[in-house]
């Protein structure tokens, strides 16, 4: 399973055999149970995660009640930029949907990656450009989309979602209500 | 004023006198005019900017009304990632608010850079943390704030916007209609 991670990355960048060797014998891989929490909120965040198999859900407590904005699923990586660059408590929670099976990154692995082979840096500045591309896709659909917009964006882009997950924990992604969450997918019907 | 972005690059990873040079020799900074477009829907972007003085306001079009989701200020970098790294049309434009000069960054540029000094390309990567992590912020913001909280951590964090952008602006941006905006601004007061 851990070919999949370079598999992703010659995608971004044709790798050598050393360097594909490299990631191979490097990352560590571990499986979580459904339920299992990644990061609660205040804990600072030390590690990333490559999802190999499973589904991380990210969500904020408002007012005792769990907002959901992400859904990390297959070759999607899970990453709290702020609380890992500026070592702050992360101001959410982690947990997985399902039983998860992730690559566990951290600054001292990359590090000695950077070290060994310098085109890792290339690699990950470009990781880091496609997760962020993703954010800015998202942050526009929550300007710019309605939830009806939004739930059908989610339908073409992410169809795997409505079965994995329960439907309250999509309603609140898309920003809605469960009842009107309903009343969308009846009219769209 | 390139000396700002030195000062930006050092506060990030300190600078050798080489590398501050290369920079300062190497970057092209350029001044716009308050209602300048630098980026249009359906184009390709090719470059990014690091506002030394002014504001780019970015917006997308919406049924024909324009939706406001950034306003860029010194020391920040106007950033189209999806555009710029996949090379697909922008979906937004970016407008000077003000007279605004900026430093002009592009991809030529960039790779000269790291082939001289390849540790840009770890600076690079920071800078892109933490543009990225900005955006976070901002994405949790949309997810778990209401429009008065929005306007509230908008008034602490730039409160200098409040003075520069017209107030239907700033009330897209919040994500209301400018008569919701002064309702806030009656309730807050």
């Amino acid at each position: 399973m851990k070919q999949k991670l370079v598999d992703y990355f010659s995608k971004i960048i044709p790798l050598t055999d050393e360097e594909a060797g490299a990631i191979l014998e490097s990352i560590v891989t571990k499986t979580f149970k459904k339920g299992d929490i990644l990061l609660r909120e205040g804990q600072v965040s030390t590690e990333v995660y490559f999802v190999l198999e499973g589904c991380v859900r990210q969500y904020y407590l408002k007012e005792g009640e769990e907002v959901t904005n992400g859904f990390f699923t297959e070759e999607q990586w899970v990453i709290s930029i702020n609380s890992l660059s500026q070592k702050v408590p992360a101001d959410h929670y982690w947990v997985c949907s399902e039983d998860t099976t992730v690559v566990i990154g951290n600054e001292q692995k990359e590090n000695d990656l950077y070290c060994r082979f310098p085109r890792f840096e290339t690699i990950s500045r470009k990781v880091m450009e496609k997760v962020f591309g993703e954010q800015q896709k998202l942050n526009v659909s929550y300007f710019t989309a309605t939830p009806e917009e939004r739930y059908l964006r989610l339908m073409n882009t992410r169809p795997d979602l409505f079965q994995r997950i329960p439907q309250y924990q999509i309603a609140s992604y898309i920003g809605v209500k469960p009842e009107s969450l309903s009343r969308i997918r009846r009219r769209i019907r």
